[in-house]
């Protein structure tokens, strides 16, 4: 297994979804309280997604209210299963996301894979200058591809540069959702980059819970408001993780 | 999926292992507090297995105790990983089981595929003489079989005349796992016929907290004393089959 990315395997991400500044920041209070081991804000969600003074106005205070929790900051696009009105273009993307790593008030940034390769280099370049890690994404909800799919995606995601892989698909079938956890299997074994992998949906709520014993990193669950399809809540994903893990040395570290 | 066999889907069922009268009662007492669904007595562990007067005796006071609790009578040969001294020939089995459905004091009668034709076809016709469900069990403690040896097995219990077939394997790998749960979902579509089916051991404890989803209509969970390697406690098994069936409607029913 790659080296871990978030200080415990799996970590328990709480997503902050709320559309206007008082709901975002209630939302960080009350899901803080539930002690997830990271937030992510999904900031497609924030009516003031498209102003950078706002954002990191909004931002300056979620840090404060998150004590300390790391934050992974997330624009998802809309061809991803994001909430924009419409679609950032590359320059509003690039000044919101320079804002952001100046700011010093996230830990993580995700950027989808979809970009191209110059795009791609333009923010592996500007997270480092900031010290911010990269999670690089890719969101199919409509099927589960197959294996070489998803090592596709995670080999674009290593040789960009990312500190991070992260795939996230749909099943239609539970052996969909087997398929899945055997291709992670196998990819996790070969290839050395912190993994996140998801199947989404009820039929994948098993990824869910026992995602990392396949080799996924972190898992989403639900602090306040659900942000993808078939989220669990936080304690009850960690009392499944904590209630397998002491059966009989289910840890793989 | 076939009719249930066990009133609900999971079922949890709590084995029985003590070796004396007064340890088997005791131990009873204390799994009937946690309220399995069914007890299960492995009466291969009891010392006085041979005779059946003792054995007798016995269950009538496991009865008594487990106040309507549906009992599952097991003698697990050695072959397949039961405690006895030596093996039962098969006219003190035939006396032992005349003896156990007589006493009308189970409902489950488990019994190995691995016995005759018409050794099979003689239990049979004992169990039905007595309204006793029979369970045909079968397992492999090295390995994990393909999915065309499971549907053997499946195949061979429902035209013995099962009422229940039970397969247990042991994985080597995650990926054996994997194999075997998505062997049991396309058997299970196949054939009509209640299933049990356990992938034994740590990497297999998955299959006790969400074989249901697959298709398993019973998981065996630790009372007082596990009675093969992987199980979980009945409490820590009902609460993450609650969790995931709370998780979006993941109830197959």
């Amino acid at each position: 297994m790659a080296k871990l990315a978030f200080g415990k395997n799996p970590a328990v991400c709480a997503p902050i979804t709320g559309r206007v500044r008082d709901e975002i920041i209630q939302e960080c209070i009350s899901i803080v309280a539930k002690r997830p081991d990271v937030i992510e804000w999904r900031a497609d969600f924030f009516e003031g997604v498209r102003q950078p003074a706002q954002l990191i106005h909004v931002l300056t205070q979620l840090r404060e209210v998150a004590s300390g929790m790391p934050i992974i900051f997330t624009i998802r696009s809309i061809a991803e299963g994001g909430s924009l009105q419409q679609e950032l273009t590359p320059a509003e993307e690039l000044e919101i996301y320079t804002a952001v790593c100046a700011s010093r008030a996230v830990q993580f940034l995700d950027y989808e894979l979809a970009h191209s390769d110059e795009e791609i280099a333009q923010i592996r370049s500007l997270t480092q200058q900031y010290s911010v890690q990269l999670i690089l994404s890719c969101h199919n909800f409509h099927e589960t591809p197959g294996e070489s799919w998803m090592q596709e995606k995670f080999v674009r995601a290593l040789t960009a540069g990312a500190d991070i892989g992260k795939v996230a698909v749909m099943p239609n079938t539970l052996e969909d959702v087997l398929h899945f956890l055997k291709a992670l299997l196998i990819i996790e074994q070969k290839i050395d980059l912190p993994l996140i992998a998801i199947s989404m949906g009820p039929l994948g709520a098993i990824s869910r819970l026992f995602g990392w014993l396949f080799g996924s990193q972190l898992t989403f669950a639900v602090g306040e408001q659900s942000s993808a399809p078939g989220q669990i809540p936080i304690e009850d994903v960690r009392k499944v993780i904590e209630i397998a893990q002491k059966a009989h040395g289910l840890q793989r570290e």
